[in-house]
């Protein structure tokens, strides 16, 4: 066992820590100084800024500027072993979590904090239509669906294949389904402007589907009709109470309305790691776990539950899944470890709501705090000077603030180039 | 037809350019005022500057910090139209290209550029488990070899299984091989330094394998010395004379001697596209074309070969395939197509040689210009501001210039994030 091996030596209690997202990586750091030895395990090599994950998806971005190798991140805290590794089960009764590769880990403590994925509320054959964005992966899958989509509509002869290869759906009227929606008409009307002569970019149509009455649910309502105006400047078409009824290679159905749309993607709904459902113990419709107060797992009180993989009620509302939840939960679940370990009780979890931004595109966002609302290009400043102080490492910064002032300038998008298999 | 659609109308010749590397770019640059419509085909939507394509493969650099969109690079240039397709076939007595979709593409002049890939020598096997290095999807599957395997060696219990994950085989000392191999010995000594629990990075074993008397052997042997000096205080086993007879999953067999490998990485041999033996002409060894001396094919004097492709001796010896040449070729043939619609002869392709780089590490690189034969540190400077110069666009020089900054004062590498399926 890879614990066994631990320069600490064995005689310290042992957490594993499942996921390297921001609840994972959060509690890990804030056990840096307690006297204990942490695995973290993930399946990728890096922590992503999930935040961010967009503009990779949209080009502006390359995948390594919103991510870090969590051993390089973690190099200096000599208390934790990292693994790049799949989790393959959890036996809770055997203290021991399975790897998919090489020998289980025993844990005295265990943090689950594998976070959430897409979820097609029961229609599993969209995902092959409507690709989702959790990860670099799929980010990457989505860029070249994008600029693919142009490519091909360059070479197309017939004008009705043309058309649907140049009409974007993104379902979902969330924060992503914004950030998407704005950034594609941005792309469409400017930064492609010059650079075809079969097709005008800008002809594009972005939809924007929300099953909901207005897109942006958790602001408030003021807040969602100026993202909508906002939207609808860039040129996207902004359809509230529109459920998406099917999905298929050609495009989606909403009631008895065809689209044709060749590339739609899928920002609507998530679920929890299928990996809660490893800890035998009931969860909520999207997978969640509901959790003791102090993050602890019902019955279980040295297995926690943090950050989107877990179900918490505050004042009678869900805690949001954003990253400030799940930082502010992972540190939590270790100040709860280091207090068992002092034979002190754990304290009950309250999350603190800093406020709430969301971009749309260039000068366009809304930001709610307590009771200041903004929107346009102050909230746009705000939403960029925040993003670009809370990415990891310096070097990141750096890279991502030199993109965006010449994107800025210049209209164009750094990471314009087509990874991948070709074929789709 | 996408040509009868083009604005300039359909009285001008056609010119179709199958590849957008160095010589199909260069040529399609050149005919910029040229009284023509030209359609520029390629199977990416991205020039790749090659030369730096290494970094990719070692996580120093992005994707896309080494490329930039065709048609991005041509936006102005209103006599081009550049599709994203596959070339099917040619059909020399038609003039015509077949793309795999949609119509095929009629030309008065065709430049055929499509450049080399690897070849095996024959082992088509061995191309599993030793990828060679030549687009950006390969760099990225090189990139995420090299980290899978260091992340693998942490979790593996067996000694003998982790000292074969951490040894690295590169099979060919041309400038390809060296840069891998010196930029791995310098991954594993620095990068990864305080990483690894369970491993000590710089442990690892980096052999370079070339067959013949020395490393880079188009350089002077003096300088071949030199780099093979510099490779070793690296920390790379340099072995030359040293056939390889067999590489599979487990490792390469050199004649009696089995080195157990995990990564294997194929830098030995190129071989022409393909496509070449489309044009139905005789091909030499490597599959290239002999041409003419304007750099025409035999028979077709409206068909012209450049760059990696074509087969070109000067002076009692041929041309070396490297950006340079495939420049110059790119643009003599741009000057013969011009002075054949003038009425005018055209000249022969005279290659002039303006120096040989190769770098190999950290303050390491030869350089041979004429008379001059630069080695160590100020070679490596030499080489450095050559390259960050001549990438395309001002905003990769910036993003590269930074990147190098940071990473020759952190030891760090910015892109050490792996993509793609995580079970290679």
């Amino acid at each position: 066992m890879y614990s066994d091996r631990h320069p600490d030596g064995n005689a310290l209690p042992h957490v594993v820590v499942i996921g390297g997202g921001f609840a994972g990586l959060w509690a890990t750091r804030a056990l840096a100084k307690a006297p204990l030895r942490i695995t973290l395990v993930d399946r990728g090599n890096h922590h992503l800024f999930q935040p961010l994950l967009y503009q990779v998806a949209t080009a502006g971005l390359s995948a390594p500027d919103i991510a870090a190798p969590l051993r390089h991140i973690l190099q200096w805290q000599r208390n934790v072993t990292v693994l790049m590794e799949t989790v393959a089960g959890i036996d809770t009764a055997a203290h021991e979590v399975r790897l998919e590769r090489g020998d289980a880990l025993r844990y005295d403590y265990l943090l689950l904090a594998s976070g959430a994925t897409h979820a097609y509320f029961g229609h599993d054959e969209w995902a092959a239509h409507a690709p989702g964005l959790k990860t670099l992966d799929d980010a990457l899958h989505i860029r070249r669906r994008i600029l693919s989509a142009f490519e091909r509509a360059e070479a197309e002869t017939d004008p009705a294949a043309k058309r649907a290869l140049l009409t974007f759906a993104i379902v979902g009227g969330g924060p992503t389904g914004v950030e998407l929606a704005g950034t594609l008409a941005e792309i469409a009307r400017h930064t492609l402007k010059r650079e075809f002569r079969n097709i005008e970019p800008r002809d594009a149509r972005v939809l924007l589907l929300e099953a909901g009455p207005r897109v942006l649910s958790t602001f408030p309502e003021s807040l969602s009709e100026k993202a909508r105006r906002q939207l609808q400047r860039l040129g996207v078409e902004v359809r509230t109470g529109t459920p998406v009824n099917a999905i298929d290679a050609d495009g989606v159905l909403l009631g008895d309305e065809r689209i044709a749309a060749r590339t739609v993607l899928w920002a609507a709904g998530v679920a929890a790691s299928p990996l809660a459902r490893a800890l035998g113990v009931p969860l909520d419709r999207a997978g969640r776990v509901a959790v003791e107060p102090d993050l602890s797992v019902p019955g279980m009180p040295e297995v926690f539950v943090a950050g989107d993989l877990a179900s918490v009620q505050q004042d009678g509302k869900p805690v949001p899944g954003v990253a400030p939840a799940a930082k502010q939960m992972g540190r939590h679940v270790a100040a709860a470890i280091r207090a068992r370990i002092a034979g002190k009780p754990a304290t009950p979890f309250r999350y603190r709501d800093y406020g709430n931004l969301a971009t749309i595109g260039r000068m366009a966002a809304v930001v709610h705090l307590g009771k200041l609302k903004l929107s346009g290009a102050l909230a746009w400043w705000f939403w960029l000077t925040a993003h670009i102080f809370f990415l990891i490492g310096f070097r990141n910064r750096l890279v991502v603030m030199l993109n965006w002032t010449w994107a800025y300038w210049s209209y164009q998008r750094a990471a314009r180039i087509i990874l991948g298999s070709r074929d789709s």
